[in-house]
């Protein structure tokens, strides 16, 4: 235990990551069961993501909206392969109105406010969204409809984790409505590709894009498109998916349009999603045993100053000084903040800062003020500079990118070096036997789902993505089945998965 | 009924409104009981409204969190007041699966998966939240505590009007805690001040703020001061409200805080919200029978170009004229859009983007081009202007800023020629007598629940706010309450309300 109250990763690494979400306050447990409350620190890094695929989404054409959180329960039973996999572990209301407890303690359910019928909580909003649908499609000329939603959802977890697995989260829904097969298949490539930028580019870490076996897809998708990161204790992470849906939902709602040649036909969809989740990718790929390390484009605090000096008069120089250099930061749209706090010592803000995850520390003590000086430090590596007053404001967005740059790197190399492939089924064997994961393993699979399910069986690895390009040359040559032998198209990715 | 098939004000204000909601594209009514689809013209200004708000909410201080969609039964007992008030209409979570039903239709709920404990989906989250603040506070230098949610509330609705009053709806909700009675007074009067600032600057909406009577005040709050505005048909609509909680739900809650005296004290408390009601606020105070007339401030599309030219090739010089001023206004950050449709007459799109509420439509024929000109109609008063091309980009802002202007003065002026003071029972009485509303009467009550149930009762009108100035002067000198004649302070308002 470090004097901040974490873990070590080494230590263990889950006790790790849920010290460091409650202390960075992130987020913490709420008292309603399988519900996190999300913290102030945690919801501004959720604002950014939100602000950044908010602006992909609407440059590729896409608007928002708003649907009900309710799914009546017969909705739910009209697409065969969706109430299979999704309509089971709900929330269920039953019931609109409470009443004084007879006994006068409190309140009780009014029996007599029963619902006619059961409305569910929307786990994911197809059901409700393709009723709608129905009314507002007639013709060509109302497709494509390109809507995405900013929305709370609800799965009855039993396991939770902060972020990763919980009963309520917040996410994003993207539900598109195309007139031919092609154009929601491009749909469905275009809204992952930008899910994959988002990944790299934002949250600097690198993902591996790719199509789910048909054990893993969507239930009531044609196929599932999906990003896949690696965590630092070598499990992989499912960050983002889009599917193709083709007809489904069409015929589950009757939607149908017609053509331009006057045929009615039903109307081809996609889905796509991201979460909250995204918030335990970023934690579980970069941070470290000192707290949060945070890629700069999201950081809620890019740069924090501590000025320090233990005479009032000194600080009060050191503090006007800081609070002129933040506020030109702040007119670079630099998001800075200023340490003023009176009795905290600089070593226990140094810390707070490093658990919090700003990148940039901007030391500023009395001689450095003399000097024209300040001590920068750099969250990701420790590294300390020194520079001069002048120069600081103009050299911090290039610091800044620097280090974003550098995680992505980073986190590249290390998927790289956790990235095997195995050719027989006692290597393979050997590789998921321990309790953390190997990484990425890439091997042969015969393409059916007794034997996906045979492996996962037998070692807990799970088929995470048939990528969409080989990440090595050869990789999409054909081979022999890990475990039965048989000829495989390709080598598929197994991993470990939370 | 006008060609777009919207009901006129004068036939039906009712009718009209619903119509126009639907037939604009801003909302619609969905196939869940009481619950709306906002769709992406409406959700639009909402975004609008969402991110000057929320400006406003940081610019003084205040962070984003998230809390539990979910609130335990339990919970809701803990505070008196605010249970008798608040939480009866209610939707309550009962279950937590599905599973497929026996006789092979569909899904039903499975009786084994019956909660201990029921959980109602937040009507508002005072109680969820001062739950989970007993956790954060602990000292003075945890406090002020200033945090807000953006996020959705169920009260279950028996009449329902889009954006007026639904089972679901979206809101912001500010909860913060206080070391000092004075302190959180003084914030519920900032974020009161930040909603008459929102309603009057951005929505172009005169309210009067004022307090609300006991009989009126929210079920939990010491007092509530609110903003109320003034819809054409004479009613009036509570479009936000700030509460000071005192103490109650810290007391309900036990957060207690250490003083830096190091006495123990429980915390002051305030909430504040405003909800998607806004967008009906606004569409009732400007619209007309031709459609949404939008605030440019807040409005989806400030301009729209509607291209003309009958031949092909005069119609791709005047769309291209017209994407290239539409590009510099984009770089101005006007929201522009370029009505390219080819199957519709410009008359069509003329009544398409006056119902849909475009403040500026710029036409542009072949002649026009030719003459270095185009024709500009504002949305409110229906006046053209011709410009010179070169000029339009340039005059933009201000005409934009001109109408921003004319709505608010027109609609300030429209409050004042409807605003009242009644002295005798029977003008007060008469006031009221018809089906729409007679706008605000000002007149004396003696500041008793029993005379002000017995107004209501008799006239429909309630007690809108005691206003936190007088309107007039001499609106808060002393006389004799109109029902009863007893001694009363000041004159307060009352209307009929939505």
């Amino acid at each position: 235990m470090s004097n901040l109250g974490i873990t070590p990763r080494a230590t263990d690494y889950s006790e790790w990551y849920n010290d460091l979400v409650v202390k960075a306050g992130l987020a913490d447990h709420s008292g309603v069961r399988g519900c996190m409350v999300i913290k102030p620190h945690g919801y501004a890094i959720w604002e950014n993501m939100q602000r950044a695929l908010d602006d992909m989404f609407k440059a590729t054409g896409h608007v928002n909206a708003y649907f009900p959180l309710f799914i009546p329960k017969s909705y739910l039973s009209r697409e065969a392969a969706h109430v299979e996999g999704f309509a089971k572990e709900c929330a269920v209301v039953t019931h609109y109105r409470l009443k004084n407890d007879p006994d006068g303690k409190g309140v009780v359910v009014d029996p007599d406010s029963k619902l006619e019928e059961e409305l569910i909580i929307r786990p994911t909003s197809e059901t409700v969204i393709w009723n709608t649908y129905a009314k507002w499609i007639q013709s060509y000329r109302d497709l494509p409809l390109l809507i995405n939603q900013w929305a709370n959802v609800v799965r009855w977890e039993m396991r939770t984790r902060l972020f990763l697995r919980t009963a309520e989260f917040l996410w994003q829904e993207g539900h598109t409505a195309h007139a031919t097969w092609d154009e929601a298949e491009q749909e469905a490539l275009t809204m992952l590709d930008a899910y994959r930028r988002f990944a790299e580019e934002w949250m600097a870490v690198p993902v591996l894009t790719g199509v789910k076996s048909e054990g893993e897809k969507f239930a009531g998708a044609d196929h599932t498109y999906c990003i896949e990161a690696l965590t630092q204790d070598l499990r992989c992470l499912q960050a983002g998916t889009s599917h193709h849906l083709g007809q489904n939902f069409a015929k589950a709602f009757d939607v149908k349009f017609q053509t331009a040649e006057g045929r009615e036909e039903y109307v081809y969809a996609t889905s796509w999603g991201v979460s909250t989740r995204l918030i335990g990718t970023l934690i579980m790929a970069h941070s470290d045993d000192k707290g949060l390390v945070c890629p700069p484009r999201l950081a809620p605090v890019q740069v924090v100053f501590v000025p320090m000096g233990k005479e009032e008069a000194l600080r009060a120089a050191t503090i006007e000084m800081a609070d002129r250099l933040a506020g030109e930061m702040r007119a670079l749209g630099i998001r800075v903040h200023v340490d003023k706090r009176d009795k905290e010592s600089p070593g226990f803000k140094f810390n707070d800062w490093e658990l919090k995850g700003a990148c940039l520390r901007v030391e500023l003590g009395p001689r450095d003020l003399e000097a024209g000086t300040c001590v920068v430090a750099r969250r990701d590596t420790g590294e300390k500079s020194t520079l001069s007053l002048e120069a600081l404001v103009a050299e911090t967005p290039g610091m800044l990118e620097t280090m974003q740059k550098a995680l992505y790197d980073r986190a590249l190399e290390f998927r790289e070096a956790n990235t095997h492939r195995v050719d027989t089924w006692e290597e393979f064997e050997r590789m998921f036997e321990g309790e953390a994961g190997p990484g990425f393993v890439l091997a042969h699979w015969d393409g059916t789902t007794e034997t996906e399910n045979a492996i996962t069986e037998k070692t807990k690895a799970t088929i995470r993505c048939i990528p969409l390009r080989p990440l090595d040359p050869g990789d999409d040559a054909p081979g022999a089945c890990v475990l039965t032998g048989k000829p495989s198209a390709r080598r598929v990715v197994f991993a470990k998965a939370y």
